[in-house]
């Protein structure tokens, strides 16, 4: 208990989601201790969060720059801070943080461009500091199983990746009747230039680059917007070639009716297949070739014991996504104390933006393939 | 936070499974504050829980008598304590801190014999206080939606009940290779005379009591042990009839190669029916007579505001065993603070050891049909 | 093609439902000529109904009697008679049939008595003829690999077998309304004193039988009515003791609403078990204790060459109730022209109705176990 | 009966696998005669096949083009024929009887090149002549449903077009260790250039196109070869646009290690979506927005009367693989004997050799957006 972390947050005000969600992740990994926050730039809102989540007036401020100053001054002064706001902020305020020499979780995508990208890549490197987007699905105990089988070769040589992201809560202009995540997801100024491909493409994409290891090197990708009024993209195809004879397609869309959360991926090799469900996470698909196809379970029969940090209960015994987002944490934890954390750092999240940019230019371009820059 | 209960634990010590659940459970929850324990009756072990789970060496005691007098006696003492013990010792910690006017909350099952129950239910009745047992598979969110759906006559007239409870960790004697989770649960002296039938049977009828409102009016039983020199039954098939015109079965077992914790329950009635399956606890099925049938989902489309509380993320998001688990010490400390609080109370745990000791004298008694006592 | 069997049908006029089906099976099997029959006691209905499938009309007759009489004189006479007629009359043209020296093919339950049933068996084997009683599911594929795996030991020591079969298109008293299937079912006179459990129930038994080679020693019973004016029992709930250790519980049901026609079959061994559903008859959930499981499919990875003949397509082609009906006309075409036919007989057929009266017995005898009779 | 088709069949010798699957589905409809046939090239394996499935030797012809004229000259000669055949004779068999005034069933992709199917579709139009293409899984009862529903508008704007049609058994080279089927579909000179493209990803795109009743207007396709030595695609990954604000993808691997025969789709609308999987080929999911979906099921609740011609037994009791084959060789009697059949006539195999066409050429260059021509 002495090594709890004290923890600060930007955003996560009141009614917001994905703040909770991080308070949540952190109380069940039971690391941190939240001190300090700036939760909105409504003064009001600011406090009344801070109360309820229980941080003391005194350590609940108006705008990240100051947070950020004073946290680094005071000797109690908090050891790393969530970014949780829209996409505009992450930018200027993992900026401030790490300036002040304060460890950086940052909500994915990173930023809006892949320069700004480069740039907190460069000042965390020049810090010192980790920068670590919550890439939450990575945290999945079935996905590090998944991952651990493709690193050990259980795969063979991997053919294909196909990873597929559906949701339907924007099959409708909910933006437009005020419903505040919509809004400013589909806000260019706020969410990027890219829509649904930056929101949940984007999670899509790293799933897939976090359990191969592959990035993608180029990629032919067709946006789409259904929905009238709306100015961002809210379905995209994309073609993948990672090189080397790896190939895969990626489909995410926030208009796909009767989709809640359903992410799914699926890897093919020349010796074997494994696929995988959100939305069912405790079992993972594996088909040897020539072989009757076997459900994996979390925590079940033949579950590797270097896995075992990643499960809190026995087979059975349903994990979700809040444990995901906890575990997580807990490899930041261990990375903050340690320095041996197993993340989504800033070299992959800057991988990223640049799957985002090059997608959005071969949109552009006649769905030709385009190259990932870096 | 100012509502945060200070809270005990007997039992709990390291490496066991169902304390940490507890410590979890009201951790996620977030209103629970562990200050106080006996966690071991070995003393050293005692000490090293104590200071993992962060309690104060003078809050850690020997034994629970010594436990409850003390904290009964102090100004900042617990308001509640969890015993989760093997199951023979459930009935005197319970005794000895509703003696000393201390809220009990109490593992499954209450006590190993129904004569014990009662004499509980009397106590707490006496003292005032609550005495709640931790059927956590009540927690969760579409088992509350179900039980819902049937109070609000969804179903028409309940004409079926089928609950059966899965594992396979017994299959095999691992009890004489030293598995303590096995030994005292296979031992007639710490875990009562029923084995599976007191260990998860006694869940899955707990489970179609709470949804279905109904306690079972008499039942027809087989108890089975399989492996060879376990001094329990490992397997327990039911005949149920809740009077009224509703009937049905229960299966439970140990020895079910194949299943890992598969706890489901059906439900028919004359206008629809439902089922659910503890594995993937985030959906419900749901059909009308004469309609195709419906996938519900936690949090999905139509899902009532009024179990909004036991709802931490939005739908497609799966939540697990920890959040139902949660849910209860939820309810519980609701009950504390509110007296309003919906969980397994005392009474309803004194019907499953009726239900117990009802299925023992069937099955001494050629399957014939045997009321339940009260 | 010089195989072909010559065969005539009793029953199974026009808007009759099984009658059919057992032609589609005799016709995708491809080794029956349809040549005579009584198709319907309703003279131009026999008339017609022959037209349509194209039997002569010289080769239809009045009765069943003069049927059996006619053929067994004639040089061309049919070889064997299909009977899918209602239950009550499968014993009198049974009886018919086999003093005629025809073999019979005869749907299933065989009788409305174990006395009709003992008195067919003893006849057909002074006869020297064969009498088949059509379970239609032991055709399936998948269960012959299921039969297989237990007889050569795959899932160890059997320990139980649970086999469900629901349909809901009784959950309402539709007899009442005049639909055909359902009056004579639910009608004591033409179906016998057992409803769902004679119509269904007997389905799961003998499924159960089949697949285990293992005959229940006794049973307790609990039959019950939901559908106000019913006259036979509409759901049953068996508890199962095969004798050697091997314990089980069959639930049969006609008012499960939701359910369509979901017969499934469980079975737990000490080293392994299986599961099958019927409404994905292609597939096989195979569970090896300490190992994840796997899911076997017809004519897929592993499937074994000797059962090679209950298919007719690649594996991820599925087939279905039709595939496995025409597989038993396969097999029962086997027996008549080689002796090695492997179907349910008249031997297995008695132990079915032995089922049947001991579940009467013991529902009327409160639940005691009740032993079967021969 | 009466109306029973003369029937005849190029290719489909013993040990093949399409003309025994083709006369099965004959069978199962039962309005087809053999009664004449040209089976294979190797003149004793065509007299020996032509035996056993009943056609007499003075029907049985050493090459196509002889059986054409002959079977047309007769008084009793052939109405239909069925052409099953590797890809390459499609073309100048379908020729033969076209011209000979025969109508003809082809099995798919009804030629190696866009350039055959258009001089066929001239032909057919001259001759007045049915021209039928075999793409069996649109005789799929749910498939129809799929059709039925998108047909009336229950989907609203239909936005996005998922399919995708995964096997395995070319996961390694097995053309070289001469399995026949392999052979041939690897055979540029018999397959035409299209491997996988042409086997598989050509059915896709037709139940696609035949559900929505859309062709693409324009692909960007990626096809890869990952088995070494193999002179075809075995990966095919396409963007689909429909026109119209209708997007979509196509995904057909012959590699996808783990997958039997999974044909599977999903169309989104504004209003609702649907899903279907071949290997699951009695249920079909539907989602509308904002409400629970629904498993619809064959034959079940709410299954319209117009489609039950689709359907030989109740829900519930599984069709498959050879019922939907059947379907479409009833559709095609249909069409034979009352000019009404619902089937892929030859101007939608035409745009199926557009949609290969298309594919090979944008992947010629660089992943483009390519037009399908006509």
């Amino acid at each position: 208990m002495t090594d709890t972390i004290r923890w600060g947050m930007v955003g996560g005000g009141l009614n917001g989601f994905i703040g909770e969600v991080h308070r949540l992740a952190a109380r069940l990994d039971g690391g941190f201790a939240l001190v300090a926050g700036c939760f909105s730039s409504d003064a009001a809102r600011n406090r009344e969060s801070a109360g309820q989540v229980g941080v003391a007036p005194d350590r609940v401020y108006d705008d990240f720059a100051q947070m950020a100053r004073s946290e680094a001054e005071r000797p109690d002064g908090i050891r790393a801070v969530s970014i949780v706001t829209p996409n505009h902020l992450h930018f200027p305020a993992a900026r401030a943080f790490l300036e002040a020499g304060i460890d950086v979780i940052c909500d994915k995508p990173l930023t809006t461009t892949l320069e700004e990208a480069l740039e907190l890549e460069s000042l965390a490197r020049e810090q010192g500091r980790i920068l670590a987007v919550t890439y939450n699905y990575t945290g999945n105990a079935m996905i590090r199983l998944a991952r651990s089988l493709v690193a050990e070769g259980a795969l063979g040589d991997l053919r294909l990746v196909q990873v597929e992201y559906l949701q339907d809560w924007l099959a409708r202009n909910i933006e437009q009747e005020g419903q505040k995540q919509a809004s400013w997801r589909t806000d260019p100024q706020q969410a990027g230039r890219a829509g649904c491909l930056g929101d949940i493409g984007v999670h899509a994409y790293n799933l897939a680059h976090f359990v191969t290891g592959l990035p993608a090197r180029r990629v032919s990708a067709d946006l789409a917007t259904f929905v009238p009024g709306r100015r961002v993209d809210d379905n995209v195809q994309v073609t993948l070639d990672f090189g080397n004879g790896t190939r895969g397609a990626l489909w995410a869309s926030q208009v796909a009716v009767g989709s809640e959360n359903a992410l799914r991926l699926r890897l093919v090799g020349s010796r074997a297949s494994i696929a995988w469900e959100q939305e069912h996470p405790n079992q993972l698909r594996y088909a040897e070739y020539g072989e009757a196809p076997r459900t994996l379970s979390r925590n079940g029969a033949g579950f590797p014991p270097s896995l075992q940090r990643f499960c809190r209960v026995p087979a059975g015994h349903p994990e979700g996504y809040l444990e995901a987002f906890a575990n997580l944490y807990g490899e930041i934890r261990r990375g903050l104390l340690t320095g041996q954390g197993d993340f989504t750092d800033v070299a992959d999240a800057v991988d990223d933006m640049a799957f985002i940019e090059a997608c959005l230019a071969s949109n552009d371009n006649d769905n030709r393939w385009q190259p990932l820059m870096r």
